[in-house]
């Protein structure tokens, strides 16, 4: 029997950084978001190395019932007038539910049905998320800061990009200084 | 289309206090614990009404893949020389697992295999569990606040108290003004 006092890895609430965990990172970038933003041009123009968003991740068990613990680092800035955004996904598993934390930040989550029903709550320090299954979800910064998303899903859940190949519903652009939402028909 | 920006559910991460969800709350008290404790004569002794630990949930879907979550209180004090704790669970559904947040105070997280294999891990604020599949949990507070940790775990895990009826295989004492913990042979 194991008696002494296990050190597990930690979560800093004001900043999301990951610590003493087995960690995964990913960085997606400029040249990773073809045909994701409203103005492909615009993006075209960008720096292609510019990192969009990190996501770091507890290196866990992916069987059938564990959970994945994992943190979203989307930064500030636009393509064009539309907010940096991450790719938004279906779960491969629809039923597959997620719940999504904010850190710091303010931004937001868009959610959408398989009917194409979507939605928007606002992210900032303290939200809470219950994302259902059958819904994808995409962050978007609307802020000026790193917008910073703790985020718990099943190991089973996997990724599903393609069905969201003609984009979201919803598009959300500064204009006049302000947060535009706006529908779009084909994304 | 909702264009509109809706406010979520929030926590605190400085108490675990929930806001803006549809809640469930639940106290456990001393009355409710017997013989979870080592010295039950002692538990008997203490007021039965005394609230051990408060749980509060955002009240969202139980179907297969979605994720629920909460924030469990545990007070300090002591039965005997025995910590305050919960009375610690399989799920049901012995495969899913689960994620622990530490939010404030100081404690332990008891992790138990079906095959009896103990095991406990520091929780302080920002410590992440990850608890995986047939694994029993139990929080232990050691310090002289409130113990405050938030979990996401998945509707159709459910409880499972019978399995353990004869109790964990460690239990954690004040000796000497220490923390100790030690093998029991039937919990």
């Amino acid at each position: 029997m194991n008696l002494s006092f296990i050190q597990p890895p930690q979560v800093a609430w004001a900043s999301g950084a990951l610590a003493d965990g087995p960690l995964l990172r990913k960085s997606t970038r400029i040249q990773d978001l073809t045909d994701v933003f409203a103005d492909e041009n615009a993006r075209q123009q960008l720096a292609g190395e510019q990192v969009v968003y990190d996501v770091e991740m507890l290196d866990t068990s992916p069987a059938e019932g564990e959970l994945y613990t994992g943190v979203t680092h989307l930064y500030p800035g636009r393509v064009g007038c539309e907010y940096f955004m991450t790719r938004g996904h279906f779960h491969a598993r629809r039923e597959q539910g997620e719940v999504y934390f904010g850190l710091r930040g303010t931004g937001l989550l868009l959610l959408q049905t398989e009917q194409g029903n979507a939605r928007l709550e606002k992210v900032f320090a303290g939200s809470v998320h219950i994302i259902p299954g059958f819904t994808a979800h995409r962050l978007i910064n609307t802020g000026e800061e790193v917008l910073s998303a703790l985020a718990v899903w099943p190991g089973i859940a996997g990724h599903d990009y393609a069905a969201l190949a003609r984009g979201f519903r919803i598009r959300v652009f500064e204009e006049n200084n302000r947060v535009q939402a706006k529908e779009v028909q084909n994304g």
